[in-house]
């Protein structure tokens, strides 16, 4: 099999000129005579490369200057321990947004920690919108406010920050971090598991309103405390420096072809494309409203159910993988992140086409 | 420059052959037509992989049917709090021997939790010895008994299994698995960071007896928790496929070449070339009592203090990388895990001569 358009929702696809820079620099990585992973994490070189990473995507985001990035392992599951023990007290009410299977999760392991308020949860239309902000029920004095910005199963996202008088905003913004700009200033803590827009799995990246540091309880194990990455430069122990590495050449990568704003363009056409395809379509549907469709994973059903195997196989057969929608949920979920090409979109549509012709 | 004897701590040296695999495998991994690390962990493909690499594990170590085999993100430093959380009760005793940096590490992180008995420190020798285990102040009713299998900075190795009644023996083996047989029924728990003789940093393995796994205390973060990692064979959320990956190369690599007995016959071997010409010089020294020297980790000093900076510079521009001790100790060290070859050691002992015939 030749290359394919890979539409999995994560790990996912990476940018096929990252994909080459990591081949060349196999087995001789950077005139070292070793490959990056057998490179010591606290050598000149790979200090080097850590701090570019870092600043890369301090330029690409925009981060200010009290805020701080941090290179963590655990995915983002394990933002949902770190979270509250590092911004909540266990006596004190933290609030919830649920717009899909993520912030459930959040929510859930929250509860462990401190009293959750779940100030609204979209159940109320199957998780295919997000309730107006003033319907939410929000504590007074809440710790943090935690939304997530993308629903990566259901295909739900934002198109507004909430606003929140002194209460610091947390979002998971795993599956939408790096597909737009974004104002950071906005939030107080902003979480990303590397595998859809940044790099390889095992690393996540934490951007965090300083004054929020340092204030963990005592109980919390040292590398869950924020203040350990914050004194160290992320090395408290070794990081694993493959996913840093990568995520440095995907940041270069970004910066190179134009940034976020023009990797936003890019991503509201391949959407637009697929979207409009969709609707227009009686054979397929997508159910999310469409104030709240995410720009990164596309859900859309068939209607005619019996048809999804078939489906499946059918697009695997033509090179187009990953298309099976979430073992919770059923159907076909396209993810197209950034290192999507439109090209992959229009060979997805043009297979939806011609099977929808020879099944419809 | 041409590829150089790498002789890091960790991360570390890779067998060469798992490095030319790796490169072939960019881009088109398996015939997925993707690379590994773009690949979904819930797809055939990796999963035969993962499966793939657990069994080869098991083989290699002669893992017994009651030891699950666990794939944990967050280094060895992070089953410094995962241990106390899930073996002891807050009011309980637990026992630490301290041989060296990393075991004082592991019982001030134990110390968070349970009530820690330091049984033994090697203080008194300057971490380059073992008190007899008859000396141990051990705890009648500890819920474990903490070891350090290796100490990777003072280059102090266990060459006896310390004997427990009925409390489990927790060893962190992080720069030593895999370089020789062991008897994993003497221990409870067994931890390794991969990047010494396992693969690319991000990923540990545990090697836990079943009866020890679903006693977590019930605030312990959920992906701190064994048990999450043994319902969902270490998918609980996405694993750090990259290195998992690796280290399935890694473990063939070992079975191919004859397994654990033929690596230790090799590891034997290097180590004793470079002890022996140590020992037989007035110029180098090396510390440890001759019982407990590692066969890993080689530290060594010069009679001349001052001469040391040229022995880093002038090492390096031979090819021979990552000679400087740890930086809490100073002096020069060589890590000589299994992927570094007898040539290796020998290049580093002919250097070492030349050196000391021109600065001796």
């Amino acid at each position: 099999m030749t290359l394919v358009h890979n539409f999995s929702a994560g790990p996912s696809a990476i940018p096929k000129i990252v994909i080459e820079q990591i081949r060349c620099d196999f087995p001789n990585w950077n005139g070292t005579g070793m490959s990056v992973i057998e490179a010591s994490h606290r050598g000149k070189e790979f200090k080097e490369i850590a701090q570019e990473t870092e600043s890369n995507l301090r330029l690409l985001l925009g981060v200010p200057k009290n805020y701080q990035v941090l290179f963590v392992q655990g995915g983002a599951s394990l933002q949902f321990s770190m979270i509250p023990l590092n911004l909540s007290a266990s006596t004190s009410v933290v609030d919830y947004v649920i717009t899909g299977s993520w912030g459930k999760k959040a929510a859930k392991e929250g509860s462990k920690f401190s009293k959750v308020n779940i100030a609204s949860d979209s159940i109320h239309s199957n998780y295919t919108s997000i309730q107006n902000e003033e319907d939410w029920r929000k504590s007074a004095n809440a710790d943090y406010l935690h939304m997530t910005s993308n629903e990566t199963i259901g295909g739900v996202e934002y198109n507004f920050i909430p606003r929140a008088k002194n209460i610091p905003i947390v979002t998971d913004m795993s599956s939408s971090i790096l597909s737009r700009p974004v104002d950071i200033s906005k939030y107080g803590l902003i979480y990303a598991g590397a595998q859809k827009n940044i790099g390889p799995a095992g690393l996540t990246i934490v951007i965090i309103r300083e004054d929020l540091i340092g204030k963990a309880r005592s109980e919390t194990p040292t590398l869950l405390n924020y203040k350990t990455y914050s004194d160290s430069n992320s090395m408290y122990n070794t990081p694993p420096v493959f996913s840093w590495y990568v995520a440095g050449l995907v940041f270069k990568y970004l910066i190179d072809i134009g940034g976020l704003s023009k990797i936003e363009s890019l991503n509201i056409e391949k959407a637009s494309l697929l979207y409009e395809y969709i609707d227009q379509s009686e054979f397929y549907s997508n159910p999310v409203k469409e104030d709240y469709r995410s720009r990164m994973n596309i859900p859309f059903l068939l209607k005619d159910k019996s048809k999804e195997e078939e489906f499946i196989k059918q697009s695997h057969r033509a090179g187009l993988v990953n298309l099976k929608g979430h073992r919770s949920v059923g159907g076909m979920r396209a993810s197209i992140y950034n290192a999507l090409e439109i090209a992959a979109v229009n060979d997805l549509i043009s297979f939806m086409r011609d099977f929808e012709n020879n099944n419809g």
